[in-house]
């Protein structure tokens, strides 16, 4: 157990810059193994963020810039003193691909665009080693601000739970979703290194168990007070015993509020809502996308048979029989009692970032 | 695949009485392998009902009065001529213990006090051979009664169902359920036998996955076209499309028709409520316990970490973490639109058999 300093949010090292490569703590190994993975090509970003050995909104924001700035660094290794106009030229296909990694999360395609509005602005006057570096620097400066933003929502969500809490959680929304902060269990996290009790309910999150494996892990090496349960149950605890709040990540949040999150969060919204339970969204305001003005314009992503039908190496499902994979659905902005972004407990509509 | 003739429910062998032993079909191996076990101990049959090996509700009362037709006969090889009123007296700790093998169904011990009934008007006049006839007789009885049952709930829930339907459904509740018949997936079976199109999506129904492996292997054999999902898709299912019903069994119903079932079947339920999808308890009426006013009466069996942490073999939960596993929810009965039973739809409250 790795208990932080008293009021400071832990923080992992989910993904960093690390001798000229893009560092990952691999997700799909946790909680058996803690690896991680030096990738050093667009190919191996890519196909991490896929797999998700990298996942959650903004993890996945942060690794795509990492991603453009590695695939600029090797630009230079094979051309080193051409044009930056040319080079930009030369990245956009990587970019493109990165950016369309995975199609839900609006923060992987935000990340993107940021640098790529660096590197646009400068590449006239500059050669392509120097695109690089400034590259580099935005991307890392977007990660050195997501480790700020997840201080500042943890601090805005901390202030959301009462001491002797009890809460429940879906879905991974800690430091490994994020560079190493958190959204939604950062501010569990940070109330616990607050000095607040909190009990927390960990859904297991079906189908890849980012609960379970996940959450369980960073609430465990906190030494924060949780069970993990079915997903099923989620309904049930709230019938069962009093619960404080529901905190929650997203994925995409659309003008209205409607917010995309992990698959079985709407579940969770409807009985929050049936039995008076607060039911808060923690995200930093680049998962706003304001040209959703609802729900129904935010694509969501379905993945691959063999994560319903089985478990690692564990097949449940009958080979005749078909499955259906959606990875997230859309809660209604009726049922979320706030939206906590790195300003404060923020209310539709969400007009720009 | 399977066909039964048109206008017919399918029926599986799930338990029966051969060769002085009770036959399960062990639904721990399904869908992988097809294993028939021939139990000759009382031990044997509650371990098989304590660990799955068969399950639900209207399953459980058959195979427990099939177990006391067991003890009896038993008794009978070591004390072939022994009067009766002994006999019963020697038969009251398997009766119990039988009882007892698990808390939430009501059927098990409904079945057991039918057949003990039957032994204490004939004991006092008869040798322990010729009761342990009458016990067997009257679990025949109960397991052809079922049979019966499950074809009249059948058809009743069949009515409900229009052509080209989508309908959903929670955990298994076929043939696997039942003696062989069933009890909500029954009525989907009979509505696809009598040439109605209809198309199920099938909540996998963690912890024990009953739903994929089962009612997903169930729907396949008799050619029902369904995909397989995460409970936490239930919702969206019902946001995302059309959703004629949701068909539910029950394993114990109060008298005011609040229903305990599966963990999970209460997130569903408010799911059904909040898209307007009429949710249906399919159970025959010894499910219904007239003792319980409401659904907080109800004992709701927890059961092992192990569910809950792995999936099937492989685990995913830390070790450091705790997990909550409670079997059964109680979906209170404002939320259903009917209780479908061998008379028909009713609605509460229900007192008495």
């Amino acid at each position: 157990m790795n208990v932080p300093p008293s009021g400071e949010l832990p923080i992992l090292e989910t993904v960093r810059w690390r001798n000229g490569a893009v560092r990952i703590l691999d997700q799909t190994l946790l909680p058996a193994s803690e690896v991680y993975l030096e990738l050093r090509s667009v190919d191996e970003v890519i196909g991490s963020v896929q797999r998700l050995a990298v996942r959650g909104a903004p993890a996945i924001g942060v690794t795509g810039a990492l991603g453009l700035a590695l695939a600029a660094r090797n630009l230079v290794h094979t051309h080193p003193t051409r044009e930056g106009t040319w080079s930009l030229a030369a990245l956009r296909p990587d970019a493109e691909r990165l950016a369309a990694a995975r199609p839900t999360a609006v923060n992987l395609r935000w990340a993107i665009d940021r640098v790529w509005r660096c590197l646009e602005a400068a590449a006239p006057s500059v050669t392509s080693e120097r695109l690089s570096e400034i590259a580099l620097a935005e991307a890392e400066q977007i990660l050195e601000e997501d480790l700020e933003l997840s201080r500042a929502m943890a601090r805005h969500g901390r202030d959301l739970i009462p001491n002797d809490a009890r809460v429940l959680t879906h879905c991974n929304t800690g430091g490994l979703a994020t560079a190493g902060g958190g959204t939604a269990l950062g501010a569990v996290l940070l109330a616990h290194t607050s000095g607040k009790r909190v009990f927390v309910h960990v859904d297991e999150t079906r189908p890849l168990l980012q609960g379970a494996r996940l959450t369980a892990w960073e609430l465990a090496r906190a030494g924060v007070p949780h069970v993990v349960q079915v997903d099923g149950a989620a309904a049930w605890t709230m019938r069962s015993h009093r619960v404080d709040g529901v905190f929650v990540g997203a994925d995409r949040i659309a003008r209205n509020g409607d917010t995309a999150n992990k698959i079985g969060t709407l579940s969770v919204a409807l009985a929050a809502r049936a039995y008076d339970v607060p039911f808060y969204v923690v995200a930093p305001r680049s998962s706003f996308d304001s040209r959703c003005p609802t729900g129904e314009e935010i694509p969501i992503e379905e993945r691959s048979r063999e994560e319903v039908a089985g478990f690692l190496d564990r097949i449940a499902t009958p080979a005749s029989s078909a499955t259906w994979n959606p990875a997230f659905d859309v809660t209604p902005a009726a049922l979320i009692a706030g939206w906590v972004t790195e300003r404060g407990v923020e209310r539709p509509p969400f007009n720009g970032g």
